[in-house]
């Protein structure tokens, strides 16, 4: 059966759709929530042939009019100049106002299709595809859309929602197990936040979860996606309770940089959830023992973290400040009071002293 | 006194504050409209040297932290490129989502610091400051964002309204000649939909208008503020009723581009507008004479229409084919009934035959 659980965005309301076998119902799914004259559908050259492709096919067989725009796969191809290449393609393609962007591949994909379906002839809709579990539950909920610049990531973009979200957890079996497991962090990142119950669920189907097993991912994702969609729809532009998302993303962040991104994402994020957790210990914000908790249930997912001894500490203080001079001279950090639960005492997010960050990152070595 | 018009967009209204010697209370306002941590003006090299320099140096006495980014002035610069530097610059200088976007120049700043605005960080506050007749009642009014693609004109974009737009007319006083012809090209426009009386008082005032008099041009601007105003209010993202707006401009852009830029975007929309009058009167929906009115009547504006002449009217027809093409084969007109009222039967445009369209062009030469 579908789990449906609606998510609001910019006063409007759109599904996420999550379904064990959904991608072949995708032409009903087009007429009911994205009817439109012709469809581009925008994937990279690993998913592209994966699912792209059957997607067209289905479409045409529905008696729709699709084309495919595709990219290079990888972060590389996160930038200006793709989306301005993807939306060249799309009007070489005469595709108009009256045509609908359908998203298939992993977050990469998401974001820089959502940013062409943002700015093309000022915005057209647009229906996500994630492929990916980060994409699943992360990605695609929550309407962000955007490229990367020569200065960081994501700082380039918009908000827009898409009309319908699409998740198969069947297009996960082909997903690389490196991939599986880093989105699967972001899974423990919202029971670490919100739910307690969903983060000791985790725990015990891990391996399932690892296989792609299709019930234990649709839960999961599901689960997921209901936490991720409660957050975003009580605060859609990241002026307050948003923030709480970036559990673990202030030091993950400033760790990927700091390895030179040769840590992954997924294993720059987990590594920064057991720091910030460590911060919260200190200032005794955080219950003791949830660092730990949270380093030994992350560590099922066998992230690949060697690279994470040889991160120069001063490197990631570095990154800290530039971030910090970014954000005009301030460096928050989202606390947990035990696992489930974030501290709101001055806001959902607080400054940490400088010397106290320095201390958990050079525990490191 | 200021006149202060509330535009509604977004579920939000901003208002467009019109009034001579309006930019030296400026800090003031953006107190009021738009506090911010840093502003970040962008102009053009042209309008910088006249305006900018001196908004900065208003905003620094007022206190605020203020830069400036410029580029090169010309559509030329309505550009992918352009708005990538732009960004760059922003985020080199260490702006942040707290930061304010000041837009100040005609048409092509407005249009492109708007976009981005709606793109750095994933959306920060612009304030419009327009200096040409055209920004002022048309670009700054309705929150449209965009660049230019090789393929045409403002394909890529967003809708992005101003926290205010801050309407001065002592600045059109350093306003090429062209160019006050040129905006009011677009003031004829607006009296030419929707109101008789204020098309009456345009010709009346055409000579003290083209002087750039501050007392007429702020009882027009702020008249087609209101009128453009009133449309974009009620059907911001183009879906029926603001298509009126696009009167003179179907048969307008196509002369443009026909004459390979020659003709100047005034100029042609003006000749647009009474071949659109003319159509509408072969096909006796349009009071006959209309098109004799609006051709005396924007005599009075001295357009530089020489080129006109020389335009190719098979390069128009296929300039509006492949136009078409673009919008799923539809070509549509907005047909005025007489000065001031438009048609409204099959919605707020029709399709016209081609026959009719090549003969209203053809006898052009």
């Amino acid at each position: 059966m579908t789990i449906k659980i609606d998510i609001s965005a910019s006063g409007q309301i759109y599904p996420a759709l999550i379904g064990v076998g959904l991608l072949k119902q995708l032409p009903v799914i087009l007429d009911e929530y994205a009817p439109a004259y012709r469809y581009a559908v925008i994937s990279d050259d690993q998913v592209g042939p994966l699912y792209a492709t059957a997607v067209l096919e289905r479409c045409r067989s529905a008696g729709k009019k699709v084309d495919l725009h595709s990219f290079p796969a990888g972060e590389v191809s996160k930038t200006r100049k793709s989306w301005s290449k993807l939306t060249d393609d799309l009007l070489d393609a005469g595709h108009g106002r009256d045509s609908c962007i359908i998203a298939v591949g992993g977050g990469v994909t998401g974001d820089l299709a959502a940013f062409v379906a943002a700015t093309f002839l000022r915005g057209v809709p647009l229906i996500q595809v994630p492929t990916s579990y980060l994409a699943m539950i992360d990605a695609a909920i929550g309407g962000k859309a955007g490229v990367d610049t020569r200065a960081g990531k994501n700082l380039v973009g918009a908000f827009h929602p898409p009309k319908c979200v699409i998740a198969d957890p069947d297009v996960l079996s082909t997903l690389p197990s490196d991939e599986r497991s880093g989105g699967l962090v972001e899974a423990f990142k919202h029971g670490a936040i919100l739910d307690a119950a969903y983060y000791d669920d985790l725990r015990a189907d891990t391996e399932l979860l690892l296989d792609a097993d299709p019930v234990a991912a649709k839960a999961a994702v599901a689960a997921s996606i209901r936490l991720k969609g409660q957050v975003v729809t009580q605060d859609e532009l990241e002026g307050g309770y948003r923030q709480i998302l970036n559990f673990g993303h202030t030091l993950g962040h400033a760790l990927e940089a700091a390895s030179g991104y040769s840590l992954s994402h997924g294993a720059a994020v987990a590594a920064g959830m057991v720091m910030e957790a460590e911060l919260g210990e200190h200032l005794r914000v955080t219950e003791s023992g949830t660092s730990k908790t949270l380093s030994s249930g992350l560590a099922g997912l066998g992230l690949r973290l060697e690279s994470l001894s040889q991160v120069d500490p001063e490197a990631v203080m570095s990154f800290l400040s530039s971030d910090k001079k970014r954000r005009s001279g301030r460096s928050r950090y989202v606390l947990l009071r035990r696992i489930g639960e974030v501290e709101n005492t001055e806001g959902w997010s607080r400054e940490v002293p400088d010397l106290l960050v320095q201390e958990v990152i050079e525990d490191l070595s």
